[in-house]
């Protein structure tokens, strides 16, 4: 038996804050996991909305190792570690290991196109051969829009039948619901969560048997999701699905990870969360102005973030 | 006055060999290094067919130590530094100068796709001014089938514009001779260097007025790519053109980088060259003799290279 608790429902991959100078800041980090667990809302931390792959791998490390020195618990946390350079990723999962981190996951790795199954099984294989350790688990990243390296039905078998347990689920960022469908009918069954990757698709995929979804809306909204992962068999679960999907069509008109850290911003009233690292840039005055009233028809809120930010601004 | 020289001509992304356990081989790339020097080619240590971005930054940083010692000079070395993480170009970039390398060549970030051109220039210009030396040159590099991540020209006419002779020129990996013609026309005559990514476009470019070419194959081609450079007015130079491109065309049936290392292998007699990293793979024992039959009937040679190999395998 693993002793590390299994990760479900809601997660988010966690928006990195940056200083002016562009370094990673560690101290609002924590209190935005601190806040997000207290929503009840796993951390995926080093995802793609956290420009986790524009972090070096010293800076995972400082950062994986700053979260737990904060109290953040490593069982609440999936992160990303993977990598184009096997080693970097051998690394990084090593170091989520070392703290007892929940799962992993593992974008393939990207930079090489049109690579074979072949490749992909040899990269997971060994990445797992040399972490070497039983409680792993690794969440498979399939984000063909973004990684360009999509990962496939046939490669999920191979793998899951290699490393039973170590294959531990995927998230499904592909946006195809009959792909995440194909996926919970052939995989789930066997123990292997199916996670949707957004949770427009939340609703559909608890009542597939899969395990939730981690999304990036879950920095913004996480109380409302992670209650329709509770309440999923409630008289007005469509409702609730629908109430997630509206906002959900507001994001939609911008780029997303930079609204996320507008509104992180404005409702911490901590403007040092607009900063992003290059090659993503911040919104314009005008987009800011223009989510912000969009929120605001939506009556939408992150309750109890100032009070997280004032509580701990000093920890 | 840039003390380091120019690169011009020939340059081969240089292969990377890997040890049985898929550690970097220095004492191997050495050889082959002292190799391609003497065969008059530059050293674009890192590209893309160096596997470049399955190495970690200390892994890149070794190498680039271990090749300057084992006498390699640093002026005939274009390193690839262009990572998805900017403290990763940064470190990167740093330490090519240090060594005093002739100019680096450097992928734009390229994990989040559709990024603006705003945040691809302040991507290089960061790093420009993290690294704060006049002798750098940055060569660009436009690879779009590989990175998704494209540099047009009104970003190059921007990054120009505020980094002249800093922003040194281009290789067009694009396989669209129309765009490497709209570059030179348009850059070469203000010192930026037009290269060509494929010995295809060679004899075009260099009589466009561009600065050479940076070619896979002249991992294994090196002595008549050279020729070309040094002979592109001879009359015969639509022959020696021809002559490249039906080698060229040999290798277009594989895939490209295991056919590479399957030829170093062959030609030196050293099959460690056959190893790859994951997520690539080695070719088939049929896809190899397949190669090995189509080099003989085209009578190919690596000169040479066997003495190297030699002389230096103990050094």
């Amino acid at each position: 038996m693993n002793p590390i608790p299994l990760l479900h429902g809601a997660l988010a991959p966690v928006v990195t804050p940056f200083t002016a100078d562009l370094r990673p800041d560690a101290g609002r980090l924590a209190r935005h996991c601190r806040w997000l667990v207290a929503q009840e809302t796993g951390l995926a931390v080093f995802g793609t909305n956290s420009e986790g792959n524009s972090l070096s791998v010293p800076e995972k490390i400082a950062l994986l190792d700053a979260l737990v020195d904060a109290g953040i618990p490593a069982h609440r946390m999936m992160p990303g570690t993977g990598c184009c350079a096997l080693p970097d990723t051998v690394e990084l999962t090593r170091h989520a290991m070392r703290h007892g981190c929940s799962g992993v996951l593992m974008l393939p790795p990207f930079y090489y196109k049109g690579v074979s199954d072949d490749g992909l099984f040899a990269s997971y294989s060994e990445v797992i051969e040399r972490v070497g350790d039983a409680r792993l688990r690794i969440y498979l990243y399939h984000i063909p829009q973004v990684s360009q390296v999509p990962i496939g039905l046939a490669l999920i078998e191979r793998l899951l039948a290699r490393y039973p347990g170590t294959i531990a689920g995927v998230k499904d960022s592909s946006g195809d619901f009959g792909n995440t469908s194909a996926m919970l009918e052939r995989f789930q069954p066997r123990g292997f969560d199916v996670f949707s990757g957004s949770e427009s698709f939340l609703l559909e995929t608890l009542r597939a048997g899969g395990a939730g979804c981690i999304s990036a809306i879950a920095n913004v909204n996480p109380g409302p999701i992670a209650r329709l992962v509770r309440e999923w068999k409630a008289p007005d679960a469509e409702a609730q699905q629908a109430a997630l999907d509206r906002v959900r069509a507001l994001y939609q008109s911008f780029p997303m990870l930079p609204a996320l850290k507008a509104t992180v911003a404005q409702f911490s009233g901590d403007d040092a969360w607009t900063t992003l690292r290059p090659p993503l840039v911040a919104l314009e005055a005008a987009e800011r102005a223009e989510l912000r009233d969009g929120l605001r028809a939506l009556g939408f809120a992150m309750p109890g973030l100032i009070e997280i930010d004032r509580a701990t601004a000093g920890a």
